[in-house]
């Protein structure tokens, strides 16, 4: 793990970010990790990669993607003008899980939120993913929240 | 509430917004609603203002500003490059507190979220708001997630 490279992602990562979302309980019924990628992931890369307030992460290893996550940057009044960082689709290549690299990436992550300003971290995960809660926990984030979704 | 209005927010409505965000329990221990507004207010309000992906919304009634959310637009590869619309900071002013005004501003918002071709809405709310949970369940969402926060 010590040669691990964390960075923002390149329009030439995105089929490795893909299968990284693909391959996963619940990402393998909602992607489509089909060759060459689906427009929409290279719309929705354009679009991520064009906002100064958005961080689609990868790390790599001997130049092959192991993992990735998308960090947000939020302004916001509440909490006198706190700045949010907030972490979505976080996923480690099936070969590298438990090798503590998904702590390493989130404390780059966290790292990366501090120099931006924000005062608080937060992300949301499925009450199905008893294993990410203990990880987070681990980490010292807190669930204090509930997280509500409603699919358009 | 037939007169309601529901439009973005512009830097004279900062101070009604900053109200309603101190008057909450919670609200009340993490924010200054001194005047003039502590300008860390008036830096976010800047920088949510100059981000088209950032919403601050008001709800006014004679031009008195009687609720508020903020809406942020994130552009994301999970769930096949969906976009999502995320709320954060819906307050609405006490004396209009039952009146169907926070259904209200959640269907004008939830429109907007559909006007930019998201295909999900979330939010996340403290555990310790049961009213704040009946209110989101009656309207459709799911709480399907566990948010996690870690303050920086």
């Amino acid at each position: 793990m010590a040669d691990v490279t964390f960075r923002s992602a390149q329009a030439a990562d995105l089929p490795a970010i893909i299968a990284l979302l693909a391959d996963d309980p619940l990402g393998q019924q909602r992607e489509d990790a089909g060759s060459p990628p689906n427009p929409r992931y290279v719309e929705a890369f354009r679009a991520i990669d064009a906002d100064p307030n958005q961080l689609q992460v990868v790390a790599t290893l001997d130049g092959e993607v192991i993992g990735t996550l998308q960090l947000t940057f939020i302004p916001g009044l509440a909490r006198k003008g706190a700045w949010r960082g907030q972490i979505e689709g976080v996923r480690i290549a099936a070969a590298h899980r438990g090798s503590g690299l998904g702590q390493r990436m989130f404390e780059w992550a966290i790292a990366q939120c501090r120099a931006r300003g924000c005062s608080l971290v937060q992300l949301t995960t499925d009450k199905e993913r008893p294993d990410a809660h203990r990880f987070y926990e681990r980490l010292g984030l807190v669930g204090s929240h509930i997280g509500y979704k409603l699919a358009l």
